[in-house]
């Protein structure tokens, strides 16, 4: 791993899971220096198996609960939207998550591909959303701004976000499984040797599987919901999420990047059993992309929970005739920045917090 | 070339050139079937010589000026911004235009690239400049629309752009070529398998070197400005262009695609050369970008050319102040659209129209 590619003490990755964690073995050269927050979902009496030689916290519901109190309750339950708690947690400036079904990919070359990596030089560099370049990346390697890029706009902007994709099954929503039980991604055929920043003012379909963000910079708005057991819906905690960050990210003057790295998804999920989480979702966001598209946050804006307040509130109010849910969900809102701002206090105060009823290993 | 990629009576290929058409011997396999309209720059006394077997009408300056009268002050001479005479004649739904140092590409497979057959399923296919897709064109083969995407936006728009990319030399500003002389995309380093829509809002840098468009569509707001003898600036032709014909893209609800199909382009065009030319767009398109990025056309403009004399209007009052030079520049816009309208009259009185003076094979 190239040294820009280090930053061990500055980065958490973040797992939520119901299994044992057999998948780090694959990861072990490329995660090992790094330490884990594992957030467990389901049944806290299940033992959850972490390979040996790995640094990790492991948070189960309980802990949750004790955690946050009544806050806890802004936290999702079976369903990978718990993630977020590790976000919340965290105390370092960077997050990788990944889904515990997602294994090393190769790339046509057939080296495998250290995501981490690929993600943190991602976050490193800055982004260009404010026009396109179309040699992509103009930060890569081997690359630069074409002819007819204003030079006022070649330092680009900080990175808050960094999507990466996949390799073999891809996201797709249940109606498209439904269609296209057997389309795959491989590394021959659909690898695509790219990283670009998504424009300013156009939002993207984030998802939670094998992303990476600056926490400092955005971590307030990655919010994954209300979903899972007691809720109407399932599989939108990234999307919500990505929809809410990427408004304040163009507000804030920030960007974010999508493309490589690829990870390898081993595991379709069910698309019975997905349509039966998502149908909602899918009705629900005819009406939730108008309304993130025409969100124009006030100037007096200027932090990450100031925005996300904000947004909260507009949630009640204009999705809040779409469904009652959006009610709660902009209640859960305002409880996840109240949790985050417990847990993360402003620097001067830092030294008071601490979190309760952490099993370390 | 699959059936769908055939086109052969709808389609002009738009050549600009100072020299020998040589590069057409390596093109044949895949140009020879189209008709090909090649407009000769520069002293018109000089013999260009088309290798035998292509199908195709030449002009030069004397043909330029016999056509339009005095109107061909529009048509700019001593700079490849004279190839919008070509889109101004043709009488095809399609124009594909390539410069005459581009070449046959390969891709990682070492395949030789049928860059126009890429374009025309480009064109064919629909854009989706209203939201991001993750996993880049929907439309190709094997891939899909992502979790997340609304279904209400999936049947896309029609595409009126397709921007191809190059290998070899990037399209590189005098700056960037002076700096990193020796830079080059080759297919093993720097291919990128991906076709994708600009989103809308987005502003791109548009280069004439490999590119094809929908006459129909957009065909009047295809005008390469006023560039070389007698004028402040070169280089800017198609950045002009691009810049107009995505603003009017995006108002008319049309989508703009970049990506494949990559030519091999031959020559780095000296940088001292295209300092001088370019230095005032370099300097010009700080107040350029902001322009166009916050024109809002009225809802009255529906047609092309009611939004470019609306946008010549706008160059005039916002850009005019900057440098005269936009002064004669909105007039030749409005002077193009009146030689368009001239050559291109409206399906009913189509039969009326003719055009003078062409040296046909």
């Amino acid at each position: 791993m190239a040294p820009v590619a280090d930053l061990k003490d500055e980065l958490d990755i973040v797992i939520p899971t119901i299994r044992n964690l057999d998948f780090l073995e694959q990861w072990r050269p490329f995660f090992q220096p790094y330490h884990l927050i594992i957030v467990q979902d389901g049944d806290p009496s299940n033992a959850i198996q972490v390979p040996n030689g790995f640094d990790y916290e492991l948070y189960n519901r309980n802990h949750v609960n004790k955690v946050l109190g009544p806050k806890a309750s802004c936290i999702s339950f079976k369903d990978s939207a718990c993630r977020c708690f590790g976000f919340l947690v965290s105390k370092k400036k960077y997050i990788f998550t990944i889904d515990d079904d997602c294994f090393v990919a190769k790339d046509p070359s057939g080296k495998e591909i250290n995501a981490l990596a690929q993600h943190i030089q991602n976050l490193l560099k800055p982004s260009t959303p404010l026009f396109f370049n179309t040699l992509y990346d103009p930060f890569a390697e081997g690359a630069d701004f074409v002819r007819g890029y204003p030079f006022s706009l070649r330092e680009g902007v900080s990175t808050a976000i960094s999507h990466g994709l996949w390799l073999n099954i891809p996201d797709y929503d249940a109606p498209t499984q439904l269609v296209k039980p057997r389309e795959r991604n491989t590394s021959s055929s659909r690898y695509v040797d790219a990283v670009m920043t998504i424009p300013k003012g156009t939002l993207f379909p984030m998802c939670g599987m094998n992303l990476a963000f600056d926490r400092e910079l955005i971590g307030p708005a990655m919010y994954f919901g209300l979903m899972g057991d007691g809720q109407p819906i399932g599989r939108y905690d990234d999307m919500w999420a990505g929809w809410c960050a990427k408004v304040i990210c163009d507000h804030l003057g920030l960007g974010v990047k999508t493309g490589l790295p690829y990870i390898w998804h081993s595991k379709a999920s069910n698309p019975f059993v997905n349509l039966k989480k998502e149908y909602k979702g899918i009705y629900w966001q005819e009406d939730m992309i108008p309304f993130f598209q025409s969100i124009v946050l006030p100037k007096e804006c200027k932090t990450v929970q100031e925005c996300y307040i904000e947004l909260a509130k507009r949630v009640k109010d204009k999705l809040g005739p779409v469904d009652p849910y959006f009610q709660k969900l902009g209640d859960a809102m305002v409880t996840w920045i109240e949790a985050w701002n417990e847990l993360n206090p402003p620097p001067q105060t830092a030294a008071l917090a601490h979190t309760n009823g952490v099993e370390k290993n």
